[in-house]
This record gives C-alpha cells, sequence and structure tokens, in this order.
C-alpha cells in the first residue's frame, strides 16, 4: 500500500458489487477498513457519500468517495501501482469491458429470473434456460480471452475474473438449492474448470461468503417476496 | 488518422449511441465510412460484427469489431492519439465514468417514462417531474466537473459531453413536442447555456439529426405504442 493512503470500503456482505471490490483490493495488495452497511438503517456516511445513488460500494480513499462497483474497479487499477486488473492493450480492455457488462447484465438478469423474479415455475424455467445459454456464450470468451492460460485475464486475474467470480457464491447456493450443476463440467467445461481454480485462491477464500451463508440469504429474500406476491394478488 | 487506419461505423442516425461515436470520431479528427442500418434487416456485417448483442453501434477497427457505446469511446481513447476524451487523473476519470452512467440510465430513464413509456398521463407527469430533478442533480455535477470552463470536460468536451449531447436532439424534439423547455435557464442555467455551447460546435452540427426529423421519429414511435397497447388491451 502506497504511504499514507487511507482507504475505507462500504459495502454489504452478500453484495457481489461489494466482493469484487474485496477483489481488486487485494490484487492490488492494498489494506482497507471495511464497513458493513445496514441497508434498512444506512450510515450518514453511506448517505453522505453517494448521495446520488445511496448505494454500497462506496471505497472511499483519502476521504474521497468513488462510487459504482466496476468504476471503483478501473479506479483501484488506475489510481494504486501493483498488478493490473484491465490489460494494457486498448482491443483487450475493450473486450474485457464488454464481458464484465455481459456478465452483469445478460448473466445476472437471467440468473434473477430463475431464482427470484420468475412469476411462474415456467418463467422461471425460462431464466435457467437463458442462463445456460449465457454460460455458454461466456464459455466461448474465456476460451478466446484466456487463450489458454488459467483466467479470462491470462496468467492472473483480470476485471472479468472479479466480476464474475463475484457472483460465485450466488451461482454455487443457486446449485445447492436446485440440486443440480450450473457450472456444468460437460457444458461448459472451462467455466467449470475457471471455478475451481478461482476459488482456490486466497483473495477469492478471503472475499467470497460462506456458500451456506448465501442459500439462507437466498431462501429469505424468495420467502418475502413470495409473502409480498401473496399480499399483492389479496389487494 | 493515423496511417492505415480503415474505421467503420455501423450505426443508426437518431441512436444516441451512435451519435455519440459520431462526436468522439470527430473529436480525435479521425475519418470514417459510415453504413446506416435497418433494424428491421440487420446487414450480415452488423450480426457477424455483434453476435452477441445483435445491436449498434460497433466501430470495426482494420476489420476488428468493438461493440457497446460506451467502451467504444474508451477504446477510441485509448488506442488514437489527438485530444482526450477521459481526464488524465484516476479520480476525474472515475467521475466522467460516474456522470456518462447517470446520463445513461437515470436521465434517459426519467426521459422515456415521460415521452414513450408512461401509460398514463400520471405517469408521464412521474416520467417528467423524475426528469427535471435528473437535470438538477446533473447541474450540479456540470458546476463540479466544469470548474467555471465551458464543458464537463473543462476547456473542451470530453465523455460526458458527447453522452448527453448524442441525446440533445432528442431532449429538443421533446421541447418541441411538449412546447415547453426542458434545459430551463431558470432552473439549469448552467446546463441551459451548455446546450447552447454544444449544439454550436462542428462536430456536434455534423452528428446530431435534424430536430424536426427526431420530431417524427417520436411521434411515429408513440403512435406504434399507442396502435401496440390497444392491441393487446383488446386481447
Amino acid at each position: 500500500m502506497a504511504g499514507g493512503d487511507d482507504l475505507k470500503l462500504l459495502g454489504t456482505w452478500p453484495s457481489p458489487y461489494a466482493i469484487r471490490v474485496k477483489l481488486a483490493l487485494a490484487h492490488k495488495g492494498l489494506s482497507y477498513e471495511y464497513a458493513e452497511e445496514d441497508l434498512a438503517n444506512k450510515s450518514e456516511l453511506l448517505l453522505s457519500s453517494n448521495p446520488v445513488h445511496r448505494k454500497i460500494p462506496v471505497l472511499i480513499h483519502n476521504g474521497v468517495p468513488v462510487c459504482e462497483s466496476n468504476i471503483i474497479l478501473e479506479y483501484i487499477d488506475e489510481a494504486f501501482a501493483g498488478p493490473s486488473i484491465l490489460p494494457a492493450d486498448p482491443y483487450e480492455r475493450a473486450m474485457a469491458r464488454f464481458w464484465a457488462a455481459y456478465v452483469d447484465d445478460k448473466l445476472l438478469a437471467a440468473w434473477a429470473t430463475m431464482v427470484f423474479k420468475g412469476k411462474t415455475e415456467e418463467e422461471k424455467l425460462e431464466g435457467k434456460k437463458a442462463l445456460f445459454a449465457a454460460l455458454e456464450t461466456l464459455e466461448g470468451a474465456l476460451a478466446k480471452c484466456s487463450d489458454g492460460k488459467d483466467f479470462f485475464g491470462g496468467d492472473t486475474v483480470g476485471l472479468v475474473d472479479m466480476v464474475l467470480g463475484s457472483h460465485l457464491s450466488f451461482l454455487k447456493a443457486t446449485e445447492a438449492m436446485a440440486g443440480e450443476e450450473i457450472l456444468r463440467s460437460d457444458r461448459t467445461q472451462l467455466l467449470a474448470a475457471w471455478m475451481a481454480r478461482f476459488s482456490e485462491l486466497d483473495a477469492a477464500k478471503a472475499a467470497l461468503p460462506d456458500v451456506d451463508r448465501v442459500v439462507e440469504f437466498a431462501k429469505m429474500r424468495q420467502a418475502r417476496l413470495a409473502a409480498a406476491a401473496a399480499a399483492a394478488s389479496n389487494n
């Protein structure tokens, strides 16, 4: 850590957006203070640091807040020395940004439909199909980006690894809840191997929440959504 | 333009996402071939260049496609010499990315509700209120980012100018259709002055579509949406 740099991260433990910031800070070897936010009772520091969106994560660097997770990742890459998060080549940078956005948009939307948003079993199944299709697209991206190496970033993790990795506990929790593999070794062999490698990283072990805890969190959220839907249909 | 660089842009004339790429290419002094896409009958080149999203804009640089408008803008900034699009300082870069995303998310969502998506007059009015609120937030950002200079980017246009500027013809068309100012000089004085300055730039004059043509386009889209809604309510 550069002398005099004071870093504070505001997050919540299950948030993939906070998890990826933890992964990026670890990647650069930066130490920081972490503050767990209660989203039902947001801290004054969170509200004053992110008055526009009032959302976590926020990284406060020497008193100055930076918001929005992928913007924070690029900030960490640009403001601190150490191993890169994005590649150096402009085209490879564009590809990394493209696949990071793909994970957060397409893959996440499909997963959310399967687990939380699908209103009927049919809708949930559509979400699951879309999730498998998105993972197969990502399998092709991994083959291309990694060029036979271990990670999207090549020999070490990069932006796409951090973004996809930040969702890993939820993907594993989904596997546990559905009783079947999502990152299947027969359909998405490279991704399945990537997941095994990523899970073994010290940074991942430190940043990713326990799958059992995420299962409990997801079940509580499903129960809340079901109760809200039942209340709405009674009105 | 660097020797040997071959640039081709696939877009549609009313697309703010294509317009901002035109603004960025002009900013760097790059010449390029432009191909207008028919979204009802997409070209083989578009489908093969962006197989994942099948969307415009795509910038093809020496035969290699780059997709997603803001990723294209960062690519243009990183791959070509000439005036910068993003600032050099990591914190200022993060701020530029933050406000560019704000325009595309919050401001655009509010505007779309006001003009297209609001199903009732009440919903449309909510959209309009949200649009004014977003513009007031952006007024504060302009004061801070420009630091008394002409543009979000300082003395010259930058990322946020290009992103906001790419929506300008639609904002002006909305003013024409609503019969009132959206960028009001009494509520958002700096933005109103910004708009006047931005509109006078040669690059803006070349890239921004005629407001009358956008009004026609928007009215056609409103009519199509109304017909679709009427058809749905008859089923």
